[in-house]
């Protein structure tokens, strides 16, 4: 605790995409920080960048770093999650990590505060993980629904924006799209393959004019692991260990907010009104469905907002026990940073869980 | 019968999107055909275009236009085709439509020659209807797999090119990206669509940097026609009335090729390698999956190409009767302008069916 009796909370990886808008985040809710010390990677300290408007400059990741933190938010890769977490709960803090490297591991819950936060009070190795962007984008709708009806399976494939790359991502993105537009490019075989180049980015393919059936890096019998991902976490942090799940994940060129098809097949059979009635009510939910007025979410329009949109309601036609859902939500805001900040106050503050305000 | 003998042909939309496509194939197939008669509205009437390399006058819509036709392929808007196609029959025409005018009539064979070639030969109205173009980017893997393994449940979801909404949708993405391309938007809510105004085109949201969760009209319940074309569409196809089809439709800033993720369940327990021996070897289908060397169908890459591109093929980690897919193919010339070529050769020269060679 710091003098002024509030705990202190670092931010490591605080350059990066879901950084910067933890930044952003951290100086507009409600502030229950003392201290807030950024650090980065040696390269990036020294710089200076805004947090509850003042100029805070960034400090190198060492151990000396965690010095009197009581909170630890790691937004930085697998394996620098792997080594530096324990350094910082040795030194004394919480770690809330948002890397892949702890989350299927039994000792470290996986928590989404409107879902499972009572998850958030045993931690044995002193870390929570942060749930992969993908999942996150989805799951707060699907729990609340899960509640009420008892979930049985999930199919659901992703339309899964650049920014889930990082500022690289982004930029590939947009570089291609300077390349493609005012052509014709986008008719013959391979013709936008050519135009880009070897300007792929992070992507396997070309992402402008073009969906991407690929995310991650190949696991067993053809899967991807962001798709193995979606079902090892959405099963954990529902409790439902043996729920089957099926995940196809698609890259589109949209720069934040993922999109998810969501076929969700529940124990009893439910109704449109039932499940509209859950959804408009959930807390980090907002329906917003409404075909005939034309209205559905989309990532251009939910992009830099909090909550998780649902619109196309719909129960299956042949399926009395299913409902089909199509979900947005921000994958940089409570895809990764919102979701963090959020795990991070209920830590510090256990009696004040806050979801965000639809 | 012309007199060298060979039947007879008129294209009726000779100037849209699907239209230029077939001018294109009817110039590159095997020639089956004596006279190409181009019929189009009468603001079309006079224009010159290119079949078989002779410049051909397009000639205005009548009931004369169709004198000496033995088969008549419709690419015109529903209410064009439910007007004009029983003239055509009536003055000697078998008709091929490409609308939706006429495909759940049980009067009238929905064609699908790798599928169903059979039911080609029984047409009460002289009529044959070409399925949806999502539908038809999709059925020829599904079938192939269903003749195996019988299928039992389909779960869909659709990345759709803008082509599907003929010229006018490839205009407005292309007019969208030069307005999106080197800016910084993509990043708050709602600063795409302000920045299309609006040049939405033929859809309910800006497409480009976008996905939009809808095509087509509302029908009940909260389903888009295009989803429901999908479902009743693919149950006529297979020849299953009432297999359960849950679909969600989605259009993505792809300017040609629809793409789909597909959940297949079927009677028995099935294998991936009986299914990519399936796949590999069905005519009118491309395996293409190999992601350890970055193999999948994108639809930037089989654009202009004739076949069904299939790769991701897995089988549901929960469930030893499902497969997931990620399905390609070009909506314009498989998903249009070829199957409708493919059912008039096979309406002509019965004996011989003409699959599109891989």
């Amino acid at each position: 605790m710091t003098r002024s009796g509030r705990p202190a909370l670092a931010v490591v990886g605080a350059t990066g995409a879901v950084g910067t808008v933890l930044l952003q985040l951290l100086s507009q809710r409600a502030d229950v920080w003392g201290e807030i010390r950024l650090i980065a990677s040696p390269r990036s300290a020294g710089r200076k960048l805004s947090v509850r408007g003042e100029e805070t400059e960034v400090v190198a990741l060492t151990e000396e770093a965690f010095d009197g933190i009581d909170v630890a938010l790691f937004d930085v890769p697998d394996e620098v999650a792997a080594r530096w977490a324990p350094v910082a709960v040795a030194r004394g803090a919480v770690v809330v990590d948002n890397s892949g490297a702890f989350r299927m591991d039994p000792q470290v819950p996986l928590v989404v505060p409107e879902v499972n936060p009572h998850t958030a009070r045993i931690r044995p190795r002193g870390i929570v993980a942060n749930p992969n962007c993908t999942t996150l984008s989805m799951i707060v709708a699907v729990g609340a629904l899960h509640a009420e009806f008892g979930l049985r399976e999930l199919v659901v494939s992703s339309y899964q924006a650049v920014s889930g790359a990082g500022h690289a991502g982004v930029r590939t993105l947009r570089e291609q799209l300077s390349l493609v537009a005012g052509t014709e490019l986008g008719t013959g075989p391979g013709d936008v393959r050519r135009a880009v180049g070897d300007n792929t980015g992070p992507f396997a393919e070309p992402v402008a004019l073009n969906v991407v059936p690929w995310a991650g890096s190949l696991r067993e019998d053809g899967w991807s692991s962001e798709e193995m991902k979606i079902r090892d976490e959405s099963r954990k942090i529902l409790g439902l260990p043996r729920l089957p799940v099926a995940v196809t994940c698609v890259r589109v060129p949209v720069i934040t907010a993922h999109s998810l098809t969501v076929h969700a097949r529940f124990e009893h059979e439910v109704t449109v009104d039932g499940a509209r009635e859950i959804l408009a009510t959930a807390p980090g939910v907002v329906l917003y469905d409404n075909p005939a007025a034309g209205e559905f979410p989309t990532p251009a329009d939910v992009v830099g907002t909090d909550p998780t949109w649902v619109g196309r309601v719909r129960r299956a036609l042949d399926d009395p026990t299913a409902l089909e859902l199509f979900v947005c939500g921000d994958n940089l805001r409570k895809g990764a940073a919102l979701n963090t900040a959020q795990i991070a106050e209920l830590v510090a503050v256990p009696d004040r869980l806050r979801p965000s305000a639809p």
